[in-house]
């Protein structure tokens, strides 16, 4: 059991970084009175909304908790409890900690580059670690009370259920999280730029503007917690699937306890390499923000590999066979290789991305030439992009697919979605690095600092874009192979139902024989059913952030209206109610589409079990949870790569080309990033939590239905 | 053999049926010698393009007609040369009677509603039964000359890869012709659009602005012409791939026989009853003219239905019970049910189309709405409501599926789709009505009629927008359920040549084991590949229309710079040089995204061969077949309904709403109806033959690996 406290330990470590950043942080200059004054403003605001917010899912969560103690048991439902709380729990502190970072960003950007990037930096970083840590103490906390506090031992059902309930309390946060948090921000970004910006011929972040503090105050609830549930929940369930599929393949076998844990180490080893790794990101002598960033993420890599290497020939040893209850056999070198192969495809994806959403290369150009003839072309390309964009990432994942499939069969595929998750902390840490520069550029802005400072933010920020695009396609390429492993675990989770099930145990399988095979009508039923509720969801997205954006506009409208000295600066807007408002819009328009992929595999099941009987339903079940991946994969590279295109393009205009600012390609080019937001923030991301969702809520099903 | 005579009779009765009507739509007044000058140009410039699309791909043609023969045999090849060529003649003769009819609807149109409807409903019942005429006879003069001709049983091996063969044919020419004419179209859409009615300030229809003459064209080349093939293809490949079926099913049966004509007496039945139909349309006392043209689709229907009984109770019998070589066991009243189940999906699919894309109902409403706050608003509506379109059609389609599955197995989801087919000519006929009536209105302004003529060619032209939207939507449904027809054609074909390999023949196929399973993660990645065809295909599309739009402009801003008259009216710009410009374009931009799904499936299967062995390739062949049904029905509906629905949401604010013409919300309106146009006349049409031409290329590959 020395392994287990080692990586508790682990996890231990990265809370006491963050505690100890935290602090250092909260050390550092917060700027002039009005700078706290604004500060204070969006503290206040992103507060309110992540209390309301949690409010609404903890009476959603309360339910389902007391439907599992029911239906299973008090510890499985326990396991969704310590999910729930430990996401939202990551969620806030990086709220917490960013919404603070961000006017002590401001202010040590007033005097340096490389003091503003320190403390952003550092910001994303406590993100970061407490989503990695926290993730994996949920885990590994769970898997210790229940194995050595309860006596459990380490492959038995209870065990299994309650990771999986875990997984699904995470799921559950991060569903709400990043779809609340995403018509949030959004809502109050396109709201305020059509009414301020259009309408009122103001610019961006205008104290002016009464939706100003609402749009900074989303980029934390949103780009911010919303990011932070997503990654904490793609990390669980993952190690959480790895854990289920160890435990069948290696069911009585000696080699059980260490491959159940060695996904769990895997993490573990990564939580010191990150944050050794944060101390590589320092501005070098060319300047090159990115450059820093990237010097931190190329140093936690090549640490993580040598650690990986480490607990593999540690735990496993590199020439030892492996031999699962499946057949499969292979060694602890090859399953290294699949670690090695997760980097790679993280390192591959990271380029795809930066290539199709950066200003240097041909897609963000070839968009801002298309917005020279307007709008309509503008929009057209855009669109054009985003389509494109999905081929390589595809390409990357499905290579990916069969080399780890072939080094070490399904088992292989999960180690290398563990290794590119276990970077967690440091990626998270690049992109929660944005909001707090796009923030500080705001707080710059309204406070009326000098122009060299907002210069300086905006660089700070332009960087911010790409990091947190190319973060978007790692979270949705480890999200759509991570869907994958949980897929292999409910695929395995139903087979050893089958193959075990008898009148004493697991009663309601018998008999059942499955047929997953892609001539089964059921199964090409269930998989256009499951690659509809993307098209649905996304679509649900894109409606409320319009309808959310349409309130803002009228509330601004009436502002500007009842108070006219708002306008000549003599009249301060209510940034309050904007807040309110907006608050109100995305707790409200959040919660159907939440509950969309955690009803259907459920509602889905019983229609075709009422229809055509147990087998026919398990069989359409499976395949809806395979449509989800397929085309939810497709959905949300297409919608993040195309928005972060899109907004790229518009800044690539505003540096001077096609005309720059003003000019009516600038004009097309702020539509297409109009359409842009909510493609990249709201809809598109959603999509990851989406997907794994439905996957978990069927392996949750299974256990019910075992449990009968 | 009398069946198969009376089968092409019908196919003949319906070309009697196109020479007779397209004889006296001849005869009608062909207007003011202006009027017959425009539609002159518009003959030129649509013949020269065809005739070139066809160079173009006859060229193509040879290359795979010289492979079929030698990998095949001559007969084979031969099957090919007759789905090619005749469905080139579907398009070509649609076309030719659609450019003549143009001119003499508007004459009438000058006249009455009545009059002008009635010419323009009768030329596109010209090509609707041509296209359902021809398709017939290619298929069952094919059968025909196979099996009574030189003597091969009816389900030998070499009829159906001749019958493969020909779909194969049919399908290569609809590829090319959708993507082809669908660039052709938009890109002379959006790009006259973009200089006339943005830059320069004239209306649509303008004959000052030198692309007027090509938007004209480009209806007929490619909402008519390329539908046309679109449709052939869908036809012919069902019809082939349902033939395939039952050759399988009820190889060595006594049933074969009838079973192999049943698919055909289907068709041939429904040929008649839609010339009966087209005289339902009549205008009546209410003046409605989509009554008028709903009146004879339901009449079509209803004898259709009696038809489709008759022909099961002569060839099968209502109560034989069938039983397939798979165990799957069914009498002819299920078949029966299975087609109207066929009608069912059509009526709902129309139905649920209208309202996603009429005035009347809440999608195209809220993209209005929503365009009031600008531009970007009304494209993200516009999206939303794109995407939420899928959600009802792939309810239908599932329904559909499982119904007719649970009637009567696989081969009653195929008469199913058959019968739905079965109704080609009439559907055709509201579709090819669209590009005459919209010709019409052009040629009324050009030339200067009365305002009152434009109105009537108007009212005809706004129906014609519903029934294009609402037939894309019939052939869509149609081409997904086609190809999964076809994907069972894949499936039970391997199968057969599996199962009777051996040393002497099908050895290729010998050791091979399917493993079709979606734990299977070859499955997964073909799954994956296939999914993301439609993206990249769509892509390419969307790409090659903006393109084409571009080189549009600059010609149209020459023109315009040469030659500063035109404006003013005193010089006649050169409508020949842009409709030259556009054929070269258009010609130039279809080969490569035509070739991609062509290729795929070929390139694809020798990589995975390469990579795991044979059973895994077949596997992943398979699943990427199907991978590109599930993202494609997707991509296609959401773009086809969402193109109809802004197209229609900027008619609704011309008709008065929300400040009506000239305002902001109509100039955002625009934008989201450029972006439409690519949707759906370009990138969302082509998705229909892409997804059937991998299917049937994959069928092909088969029949070749077999002769090995």
């Amino acid at each position: 059991m020395l392994p287990l406290w080692g990586i508790i330990a682990a996890s231990a470590l990265s809370i006491v970084y963050g505690v100890w950043t935290i602090n250092s942080i909260m050390k550092a200059d917060a700027g002039t009175p009005r700078m706290r004054e604004i500060a204070g403003a969006i503290q206040e605001g992103a507060q309110a909304y992540l209390t309301r917010q949690y409010t609404t899912i903890g009476a959603v969560g309360v339910v389902i908790f007391i439907a599992l103690a029911f239906l299973l048991s008090l510890p499985v439902a326990a396991g969704f409890a310590v999910g729930a709380i430990l996401s939202g729990a990551a969620g806030f502190i990086g709220m917490h900690v960013s919404v603070r970072a961000n006017v002590r960003t401001a202010q040590a950007a007033s005097r340096s580059l490389a003091g503003g990037l320190d403390i952003a930096f550092r910001s994303g970083a406590v993100t970061g670690m407490f989503v990695a840590g926290l993730a994996l103490l949920s885990v590994a906390g769970t898997f210790a009370v229940l194995t050595v506090g309860l006596g459990h031992a380490a492959g038995d059902r209870e065990v299994i259920d309650a990771m999986v309930a875990l997984g699904f309390g995470a799921s559950l946060i991060s569903i709400f999280a990043r779809l609340g948090g995403g018509i949030f921000t959004k809502g109050a970004d396109v709201g305020g730029d059509l009414v301020g910006k259009v309408e009122a011929g103001i610019p961006e972040d205008d104290p002016r503007n009464p939706a100003t503090i609402a749009d900074n105050v989303g980029d934390n609830v949103g780009d911010c917690a919303g990011m932070a549930a997503d990654l904490f929940e793609t990390y669980a369930v993952t190690v959480v699937a790895t854990m289920v599929l160890a435990a069948i393949f290696f069911a009585g076998t000696e080699q059980l306890g260490a491959a159940l844990l060695y996904p769990l180490a895997i993490c573990a080893i990564c939580i010191p390499t990150s944050i050794a790794g944060t101390f590589f990101v320092r501005l070098g002598t060319n300047g090159s923000i990115m450059g820093a960033l990237y010097k931190g993420l190329i140093a936690t890599a090549a640490m993580s590999l040598v650690g990986v290497a480490l607990v593999t020939w540690g735990l496993l040893g590199f020439g030892t066979e492996l031999t699962t209850t499946r057949g499969a056999t292979f060694t602890g070198l090859d399953l290294l290789l699949c670690g090695v192969a997760g980097l790679v495809v993280t390192g591959l994806i990271v380029w795809v991305t930066e290539y199709y959403t950066g200003t240097d290369f041909r897609p963000v150009k070839s968009i801002a030439q298309s917005s020279v003839t307007g709008h309509g072309t503008n929009v057209i390309q855009g669109i054009a992009v985003s389509l494109e964009s999905t081929a390589l990432p595809a390409l990357i994942i499905i290579a990916g697919i069969i080399v780890t499939y072939s080094l070490a069969g399904l088992f292989g595929i999960a180690i290398a979605v563990t290794t590119m998750l276990a970077l967690a902390g440091m990626v998270v840490a690049l992109d929660a690095f944005g909001p707090v520069t796009d923030n500080a550029g705001g707080i710059a802005e309204m406070a009326g600092l000098p122009d060299e400072v907002r210069h300086t933010t905006d660089a700070l920020d332009a960087v911010g874009n790409t990091t947190k695009a190319v973060t978007k396609g790692y979270a949705i390429g480890s999200a759509g192979l991570g869907a994958l492993v949980l897929f292999a675990a409910y695929t395995e989770d139903l087979n050893y139902f089958i193959s075990n099930a008898s009148a004493e145990r697991f009663s309601y399988f018998q008999g059942v024989t499955l047929d997953f095979s892609l001539a089964n009508p059921f199964v090409v039923a269930g998989l256009l059913f499951g690659g509809m509720l993307p098209y649905l969801f996304a679509s649900m997205g894109m409606t409320a952030v319009g309808r959310a954006a349409g309130a803002v506009v009228e509330e601004v409208r009436r502002q500007f209206r009842e108070k006219p000295g708002i306008m000549a600066g003599t009249d301060r807007p209510d940034y309050g109610r904007a807040v309110d408002m907006l608050t109100r819009a995305a707790i409200r328009e959040m919660i159907i589409p939440s509950l969309l992929p955690v009803l259907s595999p459920i509602i889905g099941y019983f229609i075709i079990l009422a229809i055509a009987g147990k087998s026919a339903a398990f069989s359409a079940l499976g395949a809806m949870l395979l449509g989800v991946i397929v085309t939810g994969l497709f959905v949300a590279i297409s919608m993040t790569a195309g928005g972060g295109a899109w907004d790229n393009a518009k800044k690539y205009i505003e540096d001077g080309h096609h005309g720059g600012k003003g000019s009516d390609a600038h004009k097309a080019a702020v539509t297409g990033d109009t359409v842009g937001d909510p493609y990249k923030d709201t809809a598109g991301p959603a999509i990851n939590p989406m997907i794994k969702i439905t996957n978990i809520v069927a392996l949750l099903l299974l256990a019910v239905l075992a449990h009968l």
